[in-house]
C-alpha cells in the first residue's frame, strides 16, 4: 500500500459539520459538565437513545420544516429511516415504548448530536449538539417553572451574569387568534411566522406584514396576512405588551384579552407560572413574560420559553423549550403530558465565546517527559509511570530520530501548552536525578516581578535539578501554583 | 391533534439499536468517566468528529467488510456520504487536514457511537460505542507499549482483577507466510482468517481449514485452503506457540522463523515491546504474546493486539487495537507512523455485567419531596430549592390531581430507588417543620439488625420530624450512611 502511487483522498469536513480539536473539545466537556450537575441538581436522571429512528417516530412530530430537514436513509432490512432531528421526539416515543420501567413522572435528561439538512451558517450546523431536559408525566405548568429555573441555574453555573428567558403561552396565543376571529390554521401560522419576527423587524414592518405586506431592504417583496385594521392594531397592542413586573404583564394581558374560557386558564396558568418562578428565586431580571413569543416547532400546547443572550442578541436563541401534552400520544392512547428545553449547546459556545465568557482549554496534559541524547525508552517510561502513579497526567515525547531534538521536544510542550517538562538524560538517569522545568516561568517571569521568590526557587530558567525521589513533589509544586 | 383519531405510530427501536434507560445510563457514564481518567493521566486530549463522512474517506480504509456494512446516505447536495464505522478513520482524516493545528506526536481519544449494517446478536449492534485512544507520530513501538499499559490501567480502573491482552506482529505473521511461500494476497487473507479461529475451533480444526476443509457442526462444508502437509505444520508450529513469558516466545518464534530482514524487524519489535511493558509494570498475567493472533481490520501494519476476559471469553475480543502506519497516507503524502486501541463499550459492558463485576445504577436522584393534602405548590418548590441550595439533588413530585396520593409519591421514590422523603402537608408548612423518611431504613432494618443505634435515631419507621432549619442537616445525614 504505502509503495503503490494512489490518488489521495480530500481530507475534508462534510458541509456544515465540524471538528472539534483538543481546546474546543475541552472547553466543551467543561460546560457538559456543569449543566448536567445543574440538571441531576433539580432531580433529572439520563437516558439515552440511538441516533437512528424509524421515520414514521420523526415524521410530522416537528411540523413542515423538520420533516423537510431530515437525513433519510434506509435500514439493511430496506425499512424508512431517518437521523433524530431533536431529543424530544425520541423521548415521547420512550415513554410509550416503556411502561413498565418508565413510571411518570418522569424527568430525564439527554446529550447529544441531532441532524438537520439546514442551510448551513454562522453558528448554523447541520449536526449539532442538544442538551435536554424533559418532564413527563407533569401536570401542572409549576413544572414549566422549574424548567425555566434549571435554564437560569444553567448560566448561573457557567458564571454568565446576564441572559433572559422571554416566557409565553399558546393558549394565549390562541385566545388572541380567536379574538380577532383568525380561526383558519394556515393563516394563524402566517400570522404566527410574522409576531415571531417583532424582535427581528420592528413592529412598523410587522403592522405591514399583517396588512398588504412590504418591500424588505433587498427590494423584495414580502406578501401581507391581509388582516384588516382593527385586529392588526388588536393583535400589536397585544405582543406590545412588555416590562420586566410579570403580574403586571399578566394584568395588562388580561385587560387585551376577551374574557373567555381559554383566556382565563391561559391567565391562570401564567399565574401559576409566575408563583413557581417566585418560589424557585428566578428574578424578573433573568425571566419575562413576552406575548410576542410563539416559538418555531407545531407541538407545543401550552407555555413556552426561549433564552436569548441580551448582549449577544444577534446569536438568536440559545435555548428554547415549552410544553407539549400531545406528542406521546402520536405513540400511545394514554396521553401523558409534558414539558422541558434544550440548550443548543454549539450556539450557546459560540455566544459565549464571543462575548469572552469561554474560551477553548488547551491541554488536559500536565507535564511532558523530555529526553536528551541518548535515554533507553525503557527508562523513559518508568519516569512517566512514577509521576502517573502519583497522578499526574504525563505523557512521553517519542517521534523519528530526526525529530528527538531537545528543542523541538520543548517546542511541543509550548504548541499545545503543557506546563511542565520533566528532561532526562543518559547522565540523569546514571545519576537517579531530573530536571523539573517550568515550562511557564519564561513567559510568567516577564510579566510579573512580585513573583520573584518563587521564580528564584525554581531556578532562573525556571529549572531545578531534583533527586528522583523528590520529582513527584517538585512537579505536583509547579501545578499548584 | 389531541380530539382527533389518528392511527398511533408505534413506539419501538430500530432493529440492532439500544435504548438506555437511566440505570444503565448512569452505569456508562460512570465507566466512561473512569475510562476518560486513565486516558487522561497517559497523556492523551479529546477530540471529537462528526458522525457523517465523505464516503470515499470511510470507503477501502476498513477492508472489504467495513464497505459493506457502511449506512450510507446522500449529503443535501446530493454527494455520497456515510456513517462513520470506527473511530480511527476519522482519527487519520484529522491528522491530514490540520496539520498547523496538530503536530505530531499528537495523541487523542474520542468516544461516541459508530454505526455498522451487521447482522445484529447478543452483544451485537448495529449503532455502538467506541471509546479509543490512538498516538499519531509515534515512531517506535514503546508507545504500542504504552497503549497495551493504557489497556490494563483500564481494567483496573474499572476494578476487573482478570483480563489478558493478547498481543501479536502483523509483520511476524508476513514473515511466516513469506517462509511458507503464500504471497497470493487474497490466499494470505484465508490464512489469516483461519488462523484467527484457533480459539474458536481448536488446532485440529485449524489443520483441516488449511488443508482440504472439513464439516462444521451444523453439517456444511467449510473449504480448505488447499496448503500441502508441510506448509501446515510449519504454520501451526507457530501459531501455537505461547506461554507467559514473553522473552520465551520471542526466543521461540526466532526459532521457527527463517533468519530474513523482515523477521529481524518483527523479533526487535517484540523485544522492545517486551521492555516497554516491563517499563510500565505490565504484568505476564495481563498481556501475553499470542503468535495466533490476527486481527480483522486491512490497516494493521505492526504490533497487534486485543483484550479478552478469560472469564468471559465468548463475548469475544473487549478492545482492540494495533499499529496503522499507513492509513494517513491516503489522505496526504507526508507518512504519519500511527498507533491505538479501540474499547468495545457496549460488548466490555455486556461482559462485566456477566461476571458481576458493574450493575446499573439505579438514580441520582438523593431525595423527594412528598406532599400531603393541599399543599401550596410554591411551598413545594421552596423546599426543594432550600435541598438543592445545599447541593442536595432533589426532584418534587408533580402529576394530576387523583395521583397525588402519598401512597402513590412513596412508590415512586420506591420504584427509582430514591433514598430520602422530605415530606409536607399544610400543618407541617404553618409549623415550620418537615418530615424525613429514609426509604431505605424499612428494607435495611429488617436486614440488619447491628445497625440499631442509628436507626433508633432515625424514629422506628426511618421518619422524623425536625425544623426547616434542620431539614438540610437531617437529609444530608441519611445520605451519608
Amino acid at each position: 500500500m504505502a509503495g503503490k502511487k494512489k490518488a489521495l483522498v480530500a481530507a475534508r469536513t462534510l458541509k456544515g459539520f465540524q471538528d472539534f480539536l483538543p481546546g474546543d473539545a475541552l472547553m466543551r466537556a467543561e460546560v457538559i459538565r456543569r449543566i448536567q450537575g445543574v440538571f441531576e441538581l433539580y432531580g433529572y436522571s439520563p437516558v439515552e437513545t440511538p441516533a437512528l429512528e424509524h421515520l414514521d417516530v420523526l415524521l410530522g412530530a416537528g411540523g413542515e420544516e423538520a420533516n423537510k430537514e431530515l437525513f433519510r436513509l434506509e435500514s439493511p432490512e430496506e425499512e424508512p429511516i431517518a437521523l433524530r432531528f431533536d431529543l424530544t421526539v425520541p423521548f415521547a416515543r420512550l415513554m410509550a415504548q416503556y411502561p413498565e420501567q418508565i413510571k411518570a413522572p418522569f424527568r430525564r435528561y439527554a446529550m447529544g448530536p441531532v441532524w438537520r439538512a439546514d442551510k448551513p451558517g454562522p453558528g448554523r450546523f447541520r449536526q449539532f449538539t442538544q442538551v435536554d431536559i424533559d418532564a413527563a408525566g407533569a401536570a401542572t405548568v409549576s413544572v414549566d417553572g422549574e424548567v425555566v429555573a434549571v435554564m437560569c441555574a444553567v448560566m448561573a453555573a457557567l458564571d454568565v451574569p446576564d441572559y433572559l428567558v422571554l416566557i409565553n403561552n399558546r393558549k394565549l396565543i390562541d385566545a388572541l387568534l380567536s379574538d380577532c376571529g383568525i380561526d383558519d390554521p394556515s393563516r394563524q401560522k402566517h400570522v404566527l411566522r410574522v409576531i415571531d419576527k417583532l424582535a427581528k423587524v420592528g413592529l412598523d414592518n410587522i403592522r405591514k406584514e399583517l396588512g398588504g405586506g412590504r418591500i424588505d431592504d433587498s427590494g423584495d417583496p414580502i406578501p401581507g396576512v391581509g388582516l384588516n385594521e382593527d385586529v392588526i392594531e388588536r393583535l400589536l397592542t397585544f405582543i406590545d405588551i412588555s416590562g420586566a413586573d410579570r403580574r403586571a404583564v399578566i394584568a395588562a394581558m388580561g385587560e387585551a384579552l376577551t374574557d373567555t374560557k381559554l383566556a382565563q386558564e391561559a391567565l391562570a396558568e401564567m399565574t401559576e407560572l409566575a408563583e413557581a418562578l417566585e418560589a424557585l428565586g428566578v428574578s424578573e431580571e433573568h425571566a419575562r413574560f413576552d406575548p410576542s413569543l410563539a416559538r418555531g416547532l407545531d407541538y407545543y400546547t401550552g407555555p413556552v420559553f426561549e433564552m436569548i443572550l441580551p448582549q449577544a442578541r444577534e446569536f438568536g436563541t440559545v435555548m428554547g423549550g415549552g410544553r407539549y401534552n400531545q406528542l406521546v400520544e402520536r405513540f400511545m392512547k394514554q396521553p401523558i403530558p409534558c414539558t422541558g428545553m434544550s440548550v443548543g449547546l454549539d450556539r450557546l459556545l459560540a455566544a459565549l465565546r464571543h462575548l469572552g465568557l469561554v474560551e477553548a482549554g488547551k491541554t488536559a496534559v500536565q507535564a511532558l517527559v523530555v529526553t536528551m541524547g541518548r535515554v533507553a525508552k525503557a527508562d523513559t517510561l518508568k519516569v512517566a509511570r512514577e509521576l502517573r502513579e502519583a497522578g499526574i497526567r504525563c505523557e512521553v515525547f517519542f517521534a523519528s530520530k530526526k525529530k528527538m531534538q531537545m528543542g523541538n521536544q520543548l517546542s511541543h510542550a509550548d504548541h499545545y501548552g503543557i506546563p511542565v517538562a520533566v528532561i532526562i538524560g543518559e547522565d540523569e538517569i546514571a545519576q537517579g536525578v531530573v530536571s523539573v522545568k517550568d515550562l511557564d516561568a519564561g513567559k510568567a517571569g516577564r510579566e510579573d516581578i512580585e513573583d520573584r521568590d518563587a521564580y528564584r526557587e525554581a531556578g532562573k530558567t525556571g529549572q531545578v535539578t531534583v533527586s528522583r525521589e523528590e520529582m513527584v513533589a517538585t512537579v505536583l509544586g509547579l501545578l499548584e501554583r
